[in-house]
């Protein structure tokens, strides 16, 4: 299982006034305890910085860069941001995201090609986010032939099916469910990936709704999540689903995480 | 989704003593917790007490039919404490188990048969336990081949595949889940149903391995548990799954058993 650690990100407040006071501390903080609790990207997004996101990101990557040794993920849907900060990368990055809009895919996914980055593609297409799994799969297909069209080998993209919450979609979980099974089917080179938090939009309790779906998607074959690992509770569900799923042999990762304090 | 409530068995401590000292204030309050909770049927089992568990159970279903309108699930191996059972009941019950060892098949189906039960058949023959999900899969067959042909219906019967510790079998949680699925699919009118507790026998947090399985089966199509309802986290976890599968419309009983406290 792959993760993709969220918790840089400037709509957090704490991020936010971090990078305003030039805090790198905080900042060095977040991706440390997300390292050490088993990240494999550290997201790095400064989204809210209207007109400054692309120097307010290249601070970030410069901090980030110097407290930990994982590659990062430029979670930034502007290509002149992407373009910026690819160059100031240490480790082979990812990045967040392209869709099937043009603006979003063509200034993209060259440069994704020139750095052998990964990309999370998202089944959004200028007409909408797609809505049913026969959708999802569908932009799947297009996202893959884009993108090897561009010289981008299947094995780098990460698909994300998108969700819609529950409270109002009461089959959006379940479309987007049916999708990484069959995405995974029918593309078995491409890796899957999914957002948790807007499942739970509108719902108490959002966080048991998040880890719950996280579980499902893993019985569906889901293999990368982009999530906060020091959330023991959603940590202690992922290790648990994978456990369940045959893909921890004998338990071994859930006890020595269960040891080292990480689930709950 | 329907829920066997497993709190009344005397392997239990407390269940044990209150049996062994007439204590019938404690039965009842398990059984009405049990009832508020959310359970379809109270389990009522008896097996410690050996050659006593007849008057044991008698005394038990008495009791418990004093406290609660809920049909009773007769949780024994043994046809004799069936039979002595089976015309104290009020409410149509459900007998567990079946197994396809002919002790625990021949003179159990007839019984069923005349008291309309519904009956949970696990997936075990002379041979042993089922292993692999086609072993499964081939015994579910004969367990409803044989039920109808002694004149019980498939959808009266609930097929457990059973389910081994994930410490010691990597993928028997996987074969269950399987099964589960393929149940569904090749026998659509019978129901499924599962135990919780064996597939964390030797792992730390237990209860959240089992919580996590409840949300796996869920996701392949379980359709019925035998658990306990008042632990409010696998109450969570199994409301949670139901609403992300799209089986609770706008997540109406989520939101009401959060309103409830029934879940945490």
């Amino acid at each position: 299982m792959l993760i993709v650690a969220e918790r840089i990100n400037s709509s957090r407040k704490a991020i936010q006034e971090a990078v305003l006071s030039g805090d790198a501390d905080t900042i060095q903080n977040e991706a440390k305890i997300q390292a050490e609790a088993g990240a494999d990207y550290i997201d790095v997004n400064a989204g809210t910085f209207i007109r400054e996101e692309l120097e307010r990101l290249q601070w970030i990557v410069e901090v980030v860069q110097d407290a930990v040794s994982l590659p990062l993920c430029i979670d930034s849907p502007d290509p002149k941001v992407i373009d910026g900060i690819l160059p100031l990368l240490k480790k082979t990055p990812m990045i967040n995201s392209i869709t099937l809009e043009p603006s979003r895919l063509e200034p993209i996914l060259p440069l994704a090609v020139a750095y052998k980055a990964n990309v999370i593609a998202l089944c959004q297409s200028p007409k909408g986010m797609a809505d049913t799994a026969d959708q999802k799969v569908a932009m799947a297909h297009e996202l893959v032939e884009k993108a090897e069209k561009a010289g981008l080998p299947q094995d780098l993209l990460l698909v994300d099916p998108l969700v819609y919450p529950v409270s109002t979609s009461p089959l959006s979980a379940v479309a987007a469910l049916d999708a990484i099974e069959r995405i995974k089917e029918e593309i078995p080179g491409v890796h899957t990936i999914c957002g948790l938090t807007n499942v739970s939009y509108g719902v108490p309790e959002r966080k048991l709704i998040n880890r719950t779906f996280l579980v499902a998607a893993i019985v569906r074959g889901l293999d990368s999540a982009i999530l906060d690992p020091t959330d023991k509770k959603l940590f202690g569900s992922m290790k648990a689903a994978l456990a369940v799923m045959g893909k921890d042999e004998y338990c071994l990762e859930f006890i020595e995480a269960y040891r080292a304090e990480r689930i709950a």
